[in-house]
C-alpha cells in the first residue's frame, strides 16, 4: 500500500477507534492541544500527578510528553508514565520544547530520551539540532538558526537516538535513520499562532495509536495537521486569531479525500 | 412561581448582583471557564493556594471544585476552601472529572464528598455512576457506558450522597432525591468542544449564588448553558472552532426571554 | 521627537528586533498572553522553574511578573528571575493581580516591589490603590471602587514606589511621579473578555524591550493595545467571543500609521 493510502486509512481508523491520547504537557497549550486531539478524532486526557499517571496511561493509545513549561516534578511524572507506556507497548511521543535555550531543557530532554524508549521526537530545527549536539540558536521556543539542513540534522538525530524524528518548519522532515521524507503541506500562518507545534504532536500521537510504524505515524499526523493549516489559512488570510479558530474547524473537517488530493510528501 | 419564571428571574439576578464565583479547577479549561463565568454575568476568580483560598472564598457567592488535572495538593486546597464555604453558607459545586478512570480520581472525589457539604455534583453519566458504585466505563473524561439510565443513576447518587446531582449528556438529568427533572436543551456540538462540562459548572454556580434551592440552581444553570449551546450551534454548524467562539457570544446574549420561549424542562 | 512618533517607531522596532518576552504568569491567561506577545511582534516564553528562570531571563528583552493564580513557590521564581533581570538591566513589569482581595496578594506584591527594581507596575484602579495604602474594593480581579481618581492614585503610587505605574480602565493613566499621561484609546469590550489586562502587560513589556524610558514604554504598549481593542470592537460589536478573536487579529495588524491617526494621548 502506498504512503498516502496508508495515511488516509489511518485517519479513518483514528475516527473509528477514538483512541485516548494522554498528554503531560505545558500550561500554555493545554486547552488548544486537547481540542486538537478531539478535532482529529481521538479523545484527550491531560493528567500529570505521579499518583495516577501510570493508571491513566494504561488505558491510553499513545502518550505525549512536552516540556514546554518545564518543572522537575513534572519530568518525574513523565518518566513514570513513559516507563509504564514502554512496558505496555504504548507509543511515546516527546516534544523537547525550548531545548537549546536553557541547560535544564537539554538535561530534561536527554534524561527522558535515556530513560524511555521514545517512538517519535517532534521539535523545531534548533531544538532537534541542540539535542544532536549541533550548534543552533533557540530563542524561547522559536528556532532561529542551526548549522545544517533539516535533512542532515534529522538523519544525525535519528542515528544518535535510534528513533523517529520529525522536524517541523517551512518543510517538515521525518527520518527514522533508514527512511526519510519531506512534507510540503502547511502554511506560514502556523508560525503566527502559539502552540501549533504542540498541536501537531497530538495529531502524530493519534496516528501512532493506530499505526505501529512510527515513521508512517509521524507522516500521517504531520500531513493531516499541515493540510488543516493550509485549509484554515485559505479562510483566515493573515489574521492569527481567525486562523486559530479555523485551524480547529479544519482539523475536524480534514478527511481521507483531502489527503489523497492534497498531500505533498516526497519519500527519499 | 413556576420553574421557568424562577430561572428567568435568577438569570436577571446574576447579571444585577454580579456574584464572585471562585473556581479551583483544572489547567485545561481555566481560561474558557473564566470567560464563561463573565459571559453569564458573574465575576470569575481562579485561586488555589492553601495560603489564600479561605480568604478568597469568603467574598465569593459560590465555590466550584473541579478535579480535571488532579493533584493531591490541590485537593487539600479544595477541602480547605470547601470547609470555609460550608461555615459561611456559600454553596459548593463539585465536578468529579474522570471519576471511574483512575483510583486517585474516585478517592479524591469521595474524600471531598465526605469532608464537605456539597450542594451540587455535576458530571457525566460514567463519572456519576462510578461514584454511586454502578458499573461504568469512562475513557479519560468521556463517558462511554454505564449500567443504568441517567434518571436511575441520578436518583441513586442523590440517595447515597444526599445532595443535588446533575448529569449532563444528550438529555440533562437533575435530581435531589425528592425531585427530578430532564432538560432537553443543548446540542451535539457541546460534545465536540473541550471543557463544556466545566463551563456548565460555573453557570450552575452563578445561579447557586443567587438561588438558595440547589435543585433550581442546577436547572437554571443547565438550561441557560444548554440554550446558549443551541443558539451557538445554529451559527457555527459542524465547526468546533467557530462553535467555541459562538458559545461565548451566546452565553453573553442569552436572556430571560430566550428562556421563556425555548427552555425544554420536564419536572417529574 | 514627539510622543506619538516615538511610539510608532518603537512598534516598528519591536517587529524588527522580535525581543523575547519572558512571562511568569497565571494559568488562566498563559495562552492568550503568549499569543498577544506574538501578535504585537515579540517572541513569548513562559517559564517558571527556579532551576531555569535565571538562564531564561538572561536572553530576554523584558520580564513580566503576574500573580494571577498566586502560589508562594512561584513568587520565589519571580524574585529569582527579577533579581537576575535587574543585574542585567532587563526591564521588569509587575501585574499585582487581585491585590486588595487577600492578604497573600498584598504581601506577595509588596515583597516583589521591595526585592526588585520594578520598571513598570500595571494594574487596575483597586489593585494599585490597595498597594498605595488607599481604601479600595477589589472583587476577585475586578476593581469595584477606590477612594480617589486614577490620576491621584497613580501619582501617589509612583511617589511611594519610585517607578512608573499604569492604571488601566475606561481611561488609562500612566505616571512616573514626574510625568503623567491619559490614554483615551480602548473599548468597553476589553472588560468583557478575561485577561485583557494581562495581555496589555506583554504589549508594555515588548515596548520596554526596545524603549529605555519606562514611561514611554508604558504609553506605547497601552496605546497599541487600546487601539487594537477599538479596532476589534468595531468588528465584533457586543460579542465577547468574537471580540477575543478579533483582538488578536487587531494586535497583529495595528501599525505605525494607525497610531499616528488614532492615538488619543494627553500628557500632563
Amino acid at each position: 500500500m502506498d504512503t498516502i493510502k496508508t495515511i488516509s486509512n489511518d485517519l479513518n481508523l483514528v475516527r473509528k477507534k477514538r483512541p485516548l491520547v494522554h498528554s503531560i504537557t505545558n500550561y500554555v497549550v493545554m486547552n488548544e492541544t486537547a481540542n486538537a486531539t478531539l478535532c482529529i478524532g481521538a479523545l484527550p486526557i491531560m493528567s500529570h500527578a505521579v499518583e495516577e499517571v501510570e493508571d491513566m496511561v494504561s488505558i491510553a493509545g499513545a502518550l505525549v510528553l512536552n516540556i514546554g513549561t518545564l518543572e522537575p516534578a513534572w519530568v518525574d511524572a513523565m518518566e513514570l508514565a513513559g516507563r509504564r507506556a514502554n512496558e505496555l507497548g504504548i507509543p511515546v511521543i516527546l516534544d523537547p520544547v525550548g531545548a537549546g535555550t536553557t541547560k535544564l531543557r537539554i538535561q530534561s530532554s536527554k534524561r527522558l530520551l535515556k530513560a524511555l524508549d521514545v517512538s517519535i521526537v517532534r521539535g523545531n530545527l534548533g531544538e532537534v539540532a541542540s539535542l544532536a549536539g549541533i550548534a543552533a540558536e533557540v530563542r524561547g521556543v522559536e528556532s532561529i538558526s542551526a548549522s545544517g539542513t533539516p535533512d542532515e540534522i534529522a538523519a544525525q538525530f535519528a542515528a544518535i537516538y535510534g528513533c523517529t524524528v520529525a522536524i517541523t518548519g517551512p518543510i517538515d522532515v521525518v527520518s527514522d535513520g533508514k527512511r526519510a521524507a519531506n512534507i510540503a503541506n502547511g502554511d506560514v500562518m502556523l508560525s503566527r499562532l502559539v502552540g501549533t507545534g504542540c498541536m501537531s504532536n497530538v495529531a502524530v500521537a493519534a496516528f501512532a495509536a493506530v499505526q505501529a510504524d512510527p515513521f508512517l505515524a509521524a507522516l500521517g499526523g504531520l500531513v493531516s495537521f499541515g493540510l488543516a493549516g493550509e485549509l484554515a489559512a485559505q479562510i483566515s488570510g493573515d489574521r492569527p486569531g481567525t486562523f486559530g479558530v479555523e485551524l480547529m474547524n479544519a482539523l475536524y473537517a480534514v478527511n481521507a479525500d483531502d489527503i489523497a488530493r492534497l498531500a505533498k510528501i516526497s519519500v527519499a
